[in-house]
C-alpha cells in the first residue's frame, strides 16, 4: 500500500466528503463531515478534527477542496474565474491558505447565451474530473450535463470550458414537492414511482414547445381525477421537470454539438432519469459518478499545483 | 335605497367576502371572513353570525356561494361541471343547502389542450361575470385570463366557456420567493419593483422560445453580479413568470383567438401585469376587477336561480 499523498474535499453548502488520497489520487480513506453552511465558521477546526487521525499515521498532509468553502459563505473567497477557462487558469486562480498547506479551487463565471451572468462552483472539478476519467471529453466541441440541485449544462472545447448555464431543477423539485399544492405528499419518495416519471416525461414531450408553467397544475389535476396517487405525481413532476430542462436545452443548442455523446455528471439516479430524457430525444449519453468525477478533478488538480514550483514550495 | 334580496359570497381557500345585495344584485354592504381552510367546517354558523346584523334589519336572505366552499374542503361538494359548459349548466348545477336557503355555485373541469383533467372552481363566476360587465365577451370566440394563485387562461365561444388550462404562476412565485435560494429577499414586497419586473419581463421576450427553467438561475446570478438588488430580483422573478406564462399561453392558441382583445380578470395588479406583458407582445388586453366580476357573476346566477320555478319555490 501506497503512503498517502494529500485530502481532497468537496466542501459544499450541506455536506462535506474528504478523502485521503495517495500521491496519485487513488483514495485510500473517506470521512464525512458538516457543509459550509453548518460549520459555523470554524472551516480549520472542522478539517483540522476529521484529519487528525490521518495525520497522526501519515504525518502533515496538503489539503485541496472544493465547492461552496470558496464561496461568500465559506472559508476564503476563491474568485470565479471567467470563461473561457482551461485547466490551467483553473490551478493558477486556486487560493493557498492556513500557510498554503490548504487550496481552494475557485468556481467560474460566464456570460451565457442570455446575455446572464452565471456561476459555478464545485462542479468545475467534476468537470476537470470528468474529462480525465471520459478521454474523449477533453477534444473537440463535447456538452456535459451536471443534473442537480442547480443543474449546469456546459460546453466544453479541446478541454477548455467555453460556456454553461443553470436551471434549477432540483431546487424547483423540491420546493414544489414541500411547499406547494401541486403534490400533495409530504413524503420522501423524490419521485422514485419510475412509471409515473416516465409519464410525465412522456406527456411533456408531446409538446416540447408548451412552457413549463402550463404542464404543472396536471400535478394536482390528476390526482383529482384520479389518475394519479399524491406519491406518484411527485415523480410525475420530477419527469414534466426534467423533460423541461433536457428538452429545453437541447433546442438551445445547435444540433453539431448535441448529436454527439452527451456526458451526465452526477448521482445514479439523476443521471439514470436525464439519461432517460435524453434517450427520449434521440440522444446518447454516458454517465459519469459525480464523485468519481470530483475526486478525480481534485487529483487533477493537485498534480497540477504540486508541477508548480512555487506551489510546491508552499506545501 | 332599494331592500336587500340576497347575500352573494367567494369563498376562498383562504378568504371569504359575502356582499349583501339587493334584488338586482348591486352591493349595499360587504364584510370579510374565515377562509375555507380555516372554518373548522362550521360554514353554517360562520355565514349565520355573518350575516346576522343584515337578517336582523331585512329579514331572511338566501345565500349564494362560490369558491372552494364547494369544494371537498367546503361546506358540500357542488360536482364540476363538465366543459362546454353554458351559464344555464352551471346555473342548473348549483347545489342547495340548508333547506334550499344557500346555494353553491359549482366549479368547472375539462380534458385541456394536453390532454390533461383541468379543473376551476371560483373562477366560473368571474367569467359569467366579466361577460355581463364586457357585453362583447359573450359573442364569438374570446379568450380570457385570470391571473392568480393558479392562472386560468378561458377559451369561450358565444357565453360558452368551451376549455381552459391552468399555470401555477402565483403559486410558484411565492414559493420560489418564500423557500428557494434565487431570491435572498424574505420580504413583503411582491415584486413591486416595476423597472425590474420590465426587465425581467424583456429579457424572457428576447428568447421567447426558452424553457423558463433556464432563466431562473438569473435572479440568484444577477444578484451575484451585482446587477439586482434582492428586492430587485423579486420583481425580475415575477417579470420571468409572468413573460413565461403570457408568451407559453400565446403560442398555445390560434392566431385568430389572440388577436381579438383579450380580457383580464383580476387584482388591479396582477391585470396591469399581464397587460404588459399581452401588450410586449403586441396583444390588446381589457381589465376586469376580479371581485367586481365575482359579484356580477352572483348576481346573474341567482337571478336565473330565481327564474327557475323550482328553485324559487325552496328559497
Amino acid at each position: 500500500m501506497s503512503g498517502a499523498g494529500f485530502v481532497a474535499g468537496d466542501w459544499g453548502t450541506s455536506h462535506l466528503r474528504l478523502f485521503l488520497c495517495d500521491a496519485e489520487g487513488a483514495a485510500l480513506d473517506s470521512v464525512t463531515g458538516p457543509g459550509a453552511a453548518e460549520t459555523g465558521g470554524r472551516f480549520a477546526d472542522v478539517l483540522a478534527s476529521l484529519v487528525a487521525p490521518w495525520q497522526e499515521r501519515y504525518g502533515a498532509l496538503p489539503a485541496l477542496l472544493c465547492g461552496m468553502v470558496g464561496s461568500s459563505i465559506g472559508w476564503a473567497q476563491a474568485p470565479y474565474v471567467p470563461c473561457p477557462a482551461k485547466p490551467e487558469h483553473i490551478v493558477d486562480a486556486c487560493v493557498a491558505l492556513h500557510g498554503g498547506t490548504v487550496h481552494i479551487v475557485p468556481g467560474l463565471s460566464c456570460r451565457n447565451r442570455f446575455n446572464a451572468p452565471d456561476f459555478l462552483r464545485g462542479e468545475e472539478t467534476q468537470i476537470l474530473g470528468a474529462m480525465k476519467l471520459v478521454a474523449s471529453l477533453g477534444q473537440g466541441l463535447q456538452l456535459l450535463c451536471l443534473p442537480g440541485t442547480h443543474s449546469k449544462w456546459v460546453l466544453a472545447e479541446d478541454g477548455c470550458v467555453r460556456e454553461f448555464f443553470s436551471a434549477p431543477t432540483g431546487e424547483l423539485f423540491a420546493v414544489l414537492r414541500d411547499h406547494s399544492v401541486l403534490v400533495c405528499n409530504r413524503g420522501t419518495h423524490d419521485g422514485a414511482d419510475s412509471a409515473a416519471f416516465r409519464k410525465g416525461m412522456a406527456h411533456f414531450n408531446e409538446f416540447p414547445q408548451a412552457q413549463l408553467l402550463h404542464r404543472l397544475f396536471e400535478c394536482r389535476a390528476r390526482q383529482l381525477s384520479g389518475e394519479l396517487t399524491a406519491q406518484a405525481a411527485e415523480a410525475y413532476l420530477s419527469g414534466l421537470l426534467i423533460a423541461s430542462d433536457v428538452h429545453g436545452a437541447l433546442r438551445l443548442l445547435p444540433e453539431s454539438v448535441t448529436a454527439s455523446p452527451i456526458c451526465l455528471v452526477g448521482s445514479s439516479e439523476l443521471t439514470h432519469r436525464y439519461a432517460a430524457a435524453l434517450t427520449f430525444n434521440g440522444r446518447e449519453a454516458h454517465r459519469v459518478d459525480g464523485a468519481a468525477a470530483s475526486l478525480a478533478g481534485l487529483a487533477q488538480v493537485h498534480r497540477r499545483l504540486s508541477s508548480l514550483p512555487e506551489v510546491t514550495h508552499e506545501f
